[in-house]
Formats: C-alpha cells, sequence, structure tokens
C-alpha cells in the first residue's frame, strides 16, 4: 500500500494511492487522524485496515491535483546516517568505523515530492545525496537486530541535500544538514509489507535525467534492522520518526569538477519498489525581495 | 521575572515566582497557555504583561509542592554549543575552529530541575556539562549581531550531561547527547530585561557540594549574540527553541583521574542572576525490572 500525506484547497489530508489516483482518506478516517500521518502511524488497529479498503476504491484525484507533503510532515525526530555505503566513504575520505555516524535534521527543514529545493542565500554550494528512509510505526527501546524491523511502518525516498561549506564549518555536520527546504521525503509512504527485504533495493539519483548515483540497499554498511537497534539503544523510537539511511557514492561534491545544484535542476531519487521522488531547484529568496 | 513550568496534581501548569513562591498563572493566561510556555512566549503581547502583575501577588504554593519541568517542554529545536570555552576547547584536544561547533538534542532528552538524570544501561560514562541556556522568544531568519539579542526571551540553566563513549563512536556527538532524561533545564526562565549582559555571568557546577567547574560567560569564544546570528543563517529560530552556550573546562571525563556520574550524586549548575538547576542521579531501570 502506497500512503500520501498532501494539501488540495487548503486541506491537509491522507490518501492511498488506487493505481495512479489518490483516494481520499478523510472519511474512511475521520478528521482527527488526517492532519499527520504521525496519528495514523500511531495507532494501525484502528487506521491501516480502513485504508487498505481504499487501494481498490475508485480514486478521488490524480496526483498533480493536490500538493504532496512530506510523507511525515513533523516527525518527532529525524536520524541521518552519514557514510553508510563504503564507496561513499571512500570518496569523502573518511575512516571506516564500527558504529553509525549519526546527525539529525529539524523537522523544519523537510519538503514533499515536486517541491522546490532551495539554494540558500548562504552558499552555493548545494548537493544532492539520494537514500532510502525509514518510518518508524511503533514505539521501540532496546530492541534486538531480529526484531528491529517490526519497528517499521514502512520506506520511502530521501533526498538529504547538503550546504557543503556549511557542513564543514567544524566537525559537526548540522548547519549543512539543516537549511530549509533541503530534506526531500516523498514521494509516498510504501509499507512494509509491500518490501520483501530493505537490503535488496536498487537506488539510483539522476540529475536532470543522467545518472549520478547508481546503488544497491544490500551495500549498506550496517543494514535498516542494525540501525534500528542501535539508535534504540539510546533512544526511543516513536511514530513517525524518520531514518535516512545514508547515501551511495557519486555525490556531486566528490566529482571532478565538482557539481553542485542551482535553479532549473532536477534531482530524482529512485528507489526499486518504493517510487521515484522528484523535486526542482530554486533559489531562496530573501524575505525583502519576496516583499516588493 | 522568573516563569516555571510544573505539574502539580497530575495537571500541567505555567507559574511566576514571587519570592520564593509560585503563582500560579493559570487563571491570568487561561487555559490555552497553560500547557506549554512554548505558547506563552509566541505571543508575549497577550501574556508577559498579565505574568508581570503576579509577581507582587501571594504565591500558591512552594517549590517543593510541584514538579518543575523542563522550562520549555517540547522545543522545536536545541541546539547545543561544543567547545565554546578556550579552556574546555583545549581539555579536550580539539583544534579551534573559525565557527561554533553545533549539535543538537531532541526535546525527549529534557527533565527539570530535582528531576533525576538517568546513568544509562549501556554506559557508565555518564558526564556532566554546566552551561548557560538561551531561550528564544521571537522568530528570526539572518539576524545581524547587532539585534540578535532581541530573539531571546530569557536564561536558564542547563547540564548537557553526555554519555562520554557514546559520544565518541563516531566524530558525531547524536549518541552521546540523546539519551533519556540527560538534558536538565531549569530551574526557571529569567525574562531578558533582568540579565542586562548575558556575557557578564559567573557559572559554577557543584558535584556533591563541590566545586568542579568554574566560568565566567565572557570567556565564551562566540558569544550569545554571534551564535543567534549564525544559526539564524540556515535556520529559523522560533519561540521555545534552545540554544546551550557550552561548557567550560573541569568536565569529569578529562580529569585525573576521570571522574563520572552514579547514583547517590547530585550535581547542580549555578549561574550568577539566573538561579541553581539542582539534579540527583540515579541508575536507569530496564522495563523488564520496572514491571517487577
Amino acid at each position: 500500500m502506497r500512503i500520501v500525506s498532501f494539501v488540495r484547497d487548503g486541506h491537509p489530508g491522507i490518501g492511498v494511492l488506487s493505481g495512479d489516483r489518490i483516494v481520499d482518506a478523510r472519511s474512511a478516517l475521520g478528521d482527527g487522524y488526517s492532519r499527520d500521518l504521525r496519528l495514523v502511524l500511531a495507532d494501525p488497529e484502528r487506521t491501516l485496515e480502513s485504508l487498505r479498503k481504499l487501494e481498490d476504491a475508485a480514486g478521488d484525484f490524480e496526483i498533480d491535483e493536490v500538493t504532496l507533503l512530506p510523507v511525515v510532515q513533523r516527525p518527532e525526530k529525524i536520524l541521518c546516517v552519514g557514510l553508510n555505503y563504503d564507496a561513499h566513504r571512500v570518496e569523502t575520505g573518511r575512516e571506516a568505523s564500527n558504529h553509525p555516524v549519526l546527525f539529525t535534521r529539524f523537522a523544519s527543514t523537510l519538503i514533499g515530492h515536486g517541491r522546490p529545493i532551495l539554494r540558500p542565500l548562504a552558499s552555493a554550494k548545494l548537493d544532492y545525496e539520494g537514500e532510502l528512509a525509514v518510518i518508524i510505526g511503533q514505539r521501540g527501546r532496546r530492541v534486538p537486530v531480529e526484531r528491529a524491523l517490526d519497528l517499521v511502518a514502512g520506506y520511502t525516498c530521501f533526498n538529504d541535500a547538503s550546504i557543503r561549506d556549511w557542513q564543514r564549518h567544524t566537525h559537526q555536520f548540522t548547519p549543512g544538514k539543516n537549511f530549509p527546504s533541503t530534506g526531500a521525503l516523498g514521494p509516498w509512504l510504501v509499507t512494509r509489507d509491500a518490501i520483501a527485504d530493505p537490503q535488496a533495493l536498487g537506488l539510483r539519483t539522476r540529475l536532470n535525467g543522467e545518472e549520478v548515483q547508481s546503488g544497491h540497499t544490500s551495500q549498506m554498511i550496517f543494514p535498516v534492522r542494525y540501525l534500528i537497534h542501535y539508535i534504540t539503544q539510546f533512544c526511543e523510537l516513536v511514530p513517525g520518526d524518520v531514518i535516512a539511511t545514508g547515501t551511495p557514492s557519486g555525490v556531486g561534491y566528490r566529482r571532478s569538477p565538482p557539481v553542485y545544484l542551482g535553479p532549473g535542476d532536477v534531482v530524482e531519487v529512485d528507489i526499486e519498489g518504493v517510487g521515484c521522488l522528484r523535486n526542482p531547484v530554486v533559489d531562496e529568496v530573501s524575505a525583502e525581495e519576496a516583499s516588493r
């Protein structure tokens, strides 16, 4: 099942894909749930079966009749894994590690499928990073590796767009990963039952139609089940939390010559069995310019 | 003015200190505001004058009749500055930097004054870090240094308790800074008007009554006004956001021999003109033990 978060006529909603069309889940879920997918995920017994019945319903509208939101709009936590594909670790010149490299994003950085990634006023060193994202469906703390995937609600695509100079201002990545409208999450949540093995998915990133990253989730140094195990040693995962599992090699700033994103560019993150997340790039406009 | 967030008889509230007693602000603010200080800070014109009138009122109860909550319970963002006092940078062996070192905490790590800091099951390397915390009162993006303090609602004390081995698992600090109940924030918000200069405050940390850190906010490498300027270059600050401004030298793991926190210890972070944040340390109990 594919679930979308969207806005239509100014109202937020949750929908289910029926073929290429969206079935509005408002009447199936009730108003209380349709504002945020976190609420749906937190109460699967009441919500998921109702949503499944919509998969065969007639669609209410086309995808391009709505604005897609980040799959989860306001996750409590967004944990991003750095350097989780060895070829990418090598291209960045970093040493191997016995533990996952984890940094965080604020929810205010997220955008949905189709929405523009902003090249900030502060820097032109905007780069793509195509990744598989895991959306958490169940609370868990100190979860053994063998049971870790039970916590997963589903999967989606992530573009962990990064401002490279600000990421390297110091040894901590926070600034370069937290510019507004740089974290694209979508287009939809594919529920866990539809993905037999999260470590068996081809992942491709395209820039203006040309393939720039080609990886396979079998190449992850720390697989999804281990990431969940490790993270739940130090914090509790809750419904709606996002784990971005890292990017393969081929990022722009390590190319020769380096490639950075600018206005007019279009980035696609295409993951086998999950979907294709597509975002154009535009320049950020200052408040002064915007008010002119 | 000193503002507290608390729970009494199971109900969350906001209060103002009148001498040593708390004046419940529920009737002055209305129920809608009294759940979370973020809401109060976001609407200062409607709330702050009402709160000021309570400073001379008769107190409704003693501080120890309530459970104090983190000054802000669910900040949208918690930004922590590493290595912002040179003597601490030197004791950690890190190089100087032209930019502030920034890492983040999740709101789920916060506790209030008096609540126990948890030594986690995963590690015994629990350490204190006394810090001045800034609480944001106004939205801002790309704020010049000269106007940066206008964004500040007030100040409080922070104990950025850290799990040293997990902090050093990789080059990113995230795991060691995000164990539950390790971020003590309180006892209260001191409003900005009461602090003539945030860079002129003595800061002391005591462990079981003995002074272990003694610093002065004039020693910050990046003062509060610059931190706000820098942070708002890459993200928007909003009411309730927390900036923990870094710790002076004297942390436990750099002592000889190293000092780590354990059950029975009591840590105090005492900042001139702000207050004294006091927290005992207890061992985390597993879910299995807790249910016995």
